[in-house]
């Protein structure tokens, strides 16, 4: 790859190009539309009054139908075909910009107007009987409401998957998060992981000494000045407010960023939280602005696996070690009024505090070592779901056999088991592996990034974190999707993505030393 | 009228109305696409960082296009000319939202879509020019941009009065910002009120004594404790922020305002800027909620001097009044930490204090008496620009004669002289006259309220405001824009919009007691 050909090339406006050129300016249009979405999402969570909510999803609903229209226009389609003639003349990054387009297109003219209106009618109605039937543990007033989603879902993911030339329903869904994912990739990883993390959390378990409590939690005016001091340090610029589920949205001089302030314990919202969301937030700044508006630099459409891995960069890999502890000890005990010699307050005791292995019912609550068994969960019942070996009323039961299996406890009701998260009930099958995928690519990510940067523990303990941030810029910020993602990760890191770096990342933090 | 008929009937949705109903429908959609541009401009002014201005401007700019496009469509045409077939089996209500598509409509398709691109484009570059050139006091640098924006702005407003059958250009400029306003009617109140208002306002300084000083500027947090108290007691629910340039958006349950702190007086930002917007916004709060989306329900777009009327109630009418400070002296030395017996904290200083009239330079800065002044001055300059009587290279003489006629003061430089405003540089021209009605149509309607409500003024003194609230509510803002608005305010108050009921209280508050 030459490095001009990872430079958007403006200057050519020559005829050779024109099909693809008018490409550039529909999907400049489809990309203005997709970010006041996103403002119109993030005001909604952080801003608006709810008393705003009708109205506003009103206004996003006819946005997401404008978007919609116009991205599954013929025009396009045209247009796509005489580009296919033209790629002679195309550097390599309009060859990616081109070929996300094509991606774009053929997924959404793939599903029929009424299938996709149907799926989003579903899809809202399940969540919000979801929302109703969580707190009242009434997994049989949902089932329904699944049952007609799921089959909409599948119809979909059929459709996707002959337009596209894929397996099988799964892959369709993996792809939408994850550009390229296949399952029979992620299946052999997965299932070695399986078969070694049981046992790891087992002697975890038994290994650790439990930190000494932290006592009082901070203040949140605190706690947000530690975010601020860790956003600062991270090279991290914009906004960071508060949302009753943390994330990051926008992009290069607008990006956003939200916790939350609701743990009792500071270095899970007022640290963890932060980093994370800082970490997606970093991606979305460093992506080159001159690639703003295409496809092809837009990183978020890309692939949840490697966006997670970014986050996971910063929380799992720096900001559970050790060296981030020590730079942040001493810190925190003078903005906390703590004594030089609190031992809750010595790095050794807040570094044990973060990496505590327990098993228990919450995916979102887990810790690093037994989240990736949530996940194993979640993806094999969906597997089985999507191919119609798992039927709906069956679910609950076999969650529970799953959690006793993993982690040997089963869930005392419904709410605390398989109706505990969002996601299948908001149609969204194929993403939750996104998040062990993130978690893998991040420890191999980091794994290159220590080989580059031998001094990087002293860095991080003297709260120097530039060289990360500027290795993730070089060598995948910068990028774009110019690479498929598994590509980008191999580029990165020299290889495919191997479980051998997460095992031996997980080995090395929590059972040796 | 009948009640019914101020209701909008949605069970109608006979094959009569077959037409109209397919508007309904594509002007919900027109309405979520303005009501999206509300939200990004809302947050550009108060939210986005500054870095993400670029961008903002392409999000908005592509979706102005969408809704130009939509608003401009054939079949908008069509539908209009076969719903115009239907208006025998409408309702009232039916009628006068037909009546708002139609002219909405009939505006847009007016001016051809070459011209309206050059126009946007030309409003644009003039403001950016206006923006450096201000500053550094350089007319001659402004003026080929000012001349070629007016020249345009003559073009589209003529191509408006051929499609709508208006006598004069200047009119399509009024009826854009006041449906319905015509200069004819207009002209002879603002003949009749210069003719009064130079002789009463020196006979007002004259008269007046001025205040005790306030003393030190309250903080930030004690001026917004200030200002939401007083919210509370308006009824206003809604958002509450800071913005360099205070204004109000939103609509029902979203309705947001916001002020600004830069006045060491804090009357200023604290109390009467903060009246003003919320009355804007309890206007947005209190149209009917079932009307939302229709024009008929879309009173900002209706007429700015029934808007800004509903401000100078609160700002003007209230906020200024002896009463209003009876009750909020006690409050406020309570929060500033003032002695009871502090005479500048006194009710009648304090009320001195925001009535003291100066004849100065600037427009915004001006008090309740010059402000009219203000006015009438850019009235008389910006209806001879577009008649062709006066040329963009006399403009800065012509302003400084009006200047010295009417204040008795020439401006020292043209940023502090026909440089001040951003209207007419941002091709607004027909946008002055509406604040001066609008402060006209408040005492009106304010006389009204009193007759109606003949204890008002011990309510206000008690801080009690629901009954100001509930009247505009019943007798303007449930009315939306079912009338035009020189007839909502004849109903509303019994008669046409009269000179003398703002005379009488310019005399009762400044040259009489």
């Amino acid at each position: 790859m030459t490095d001009t050909a990872l430079h958007r090339t403006t200057a050519d406006s020559s005829p050779r190009l024109a099909a693809y050129h008018a490409l550039e300016g529909h999907f400049a249009e489809l990309c203005h539309l997709g970010r006041a979405l996103s403002l119109l999402s993030w005001d909604r969570a952080v801003m608006m009054p709810k008393t705003g909510a009708a109205a506003r999803g009103k206004q996003c609903s006819t946005l997401v139908q404008i978007r919609h229209k116009k991205l599954t226009d013929e025009k396009i389609g045209d247009l796509l075909q005489a580009a296919a003639t033209e790629t002679a003349a195309m550097s390599d990054w309009q060859h990616a910009n081109l070929r996300e387009m094509t991606r774009l297109y053929r997924r959404a003219v793939a599903v029929p107007n009424d299938l996709a209106a149907a799926l989003s009618r579903a899809a809202n109605a399940c969540e919000t009987k979801w929302e109703e039937a969580r707190p009242e543990n009434d997994f049989a007033g949902v089932e329904p409401y699944l049952l007609e989603l799921l089959s909409l879902t599948r119809q979909s993911g059929q459709a996707i998957a002959d337009a596209c030339g894929m397996d099988n329903i799964y892959d369709a869904m993996l792809d939408e998060f994850d550009m390229g994912a296949r399952y029979q990739d992620i299946a052999p990883l997965f299932a070695d992981l399986e078969e070694w993390l049981p046992d790891a959390v087992n002697r975890a378990i038994e290994k650790q000494t439990p930190p000494l409590p932290l006592g009082q939690t901070p203040s949140v005016a605190l706690q947000e000045k530690l975010g601020r001091f860790l956003l600062e340090k991270m090279g991290y610029h914009g906004r960071f407010d508060t949302s009753s589920h943390p994330f990051s949205t926008g992009r290069h001089g607008d990006v956003r960023i939200t916790t939350r302030y609701t743990s009792d314990d500071f270095t899970v919202d007022g640290v963890l939280t932060v980093m994370h969301e800082a970490g997606h937030g970093l991606y979305d700044m460093q992506v080159p602005e001159e690639w703003d508006e295409q496809p092809v630099g837009g990183v978020f459409d890309l692939s949840m696996a490697v966006h997670e891995s970014q986050a996971m960069v910063w929380e799992r890999q720096i900001g559970q070690s050790l060296p981030l502890w020590r730079f942040l000890a001493p810190y925190c005990r003078d903005l906390f009024g703590r004594a030089d010699d609190d031992p809750a307050f010595q790095p050794e005791n807040l570094y044990r505090n973060v990496n505590m292995v327990k098993k228990d019912l919450i995916r979102v609550e887990a810790d690093e070592m037994t989240y990736p068994l949530h996940i194993l969960l979640r993806t094999k019942l969906e597997k089985a779901m999507i191919d119609g070996d798992l039927e709906i009323k069956d679910l609950p039961a076999a969650w529970n056999d799953e959690m006793q299996d993993k982690f040997g406890i089963t869930p005392p009701n419904d709410a605390q088991g398989c109706m505990q998260d969002v996601h299948w009930y908001g149609g969204h099958f194929g993403y939750f592996p996104s998040y062990l995928l993130g978690a893998m690519n991040a420890a191999q990510v980091f794994q290159s990034i220590r080989r580059d940067i031998p001094e990087i523990d002293t860095d991080i303990a003297a709260g120097k974190f530039d060289p990360v941030r500027i290795w993730l810029r070089e060598n995948i910020h910068s990028r774009g999707c110019l690479n498929m993602p598994r590509d980008i990760i191999k580029e990165a890191t020299g290889d495919y993505l191997k479980l051998e770096n997460f095992r031996n990342h997980l080995t090395a933090r929590y059972l040796e030393g």
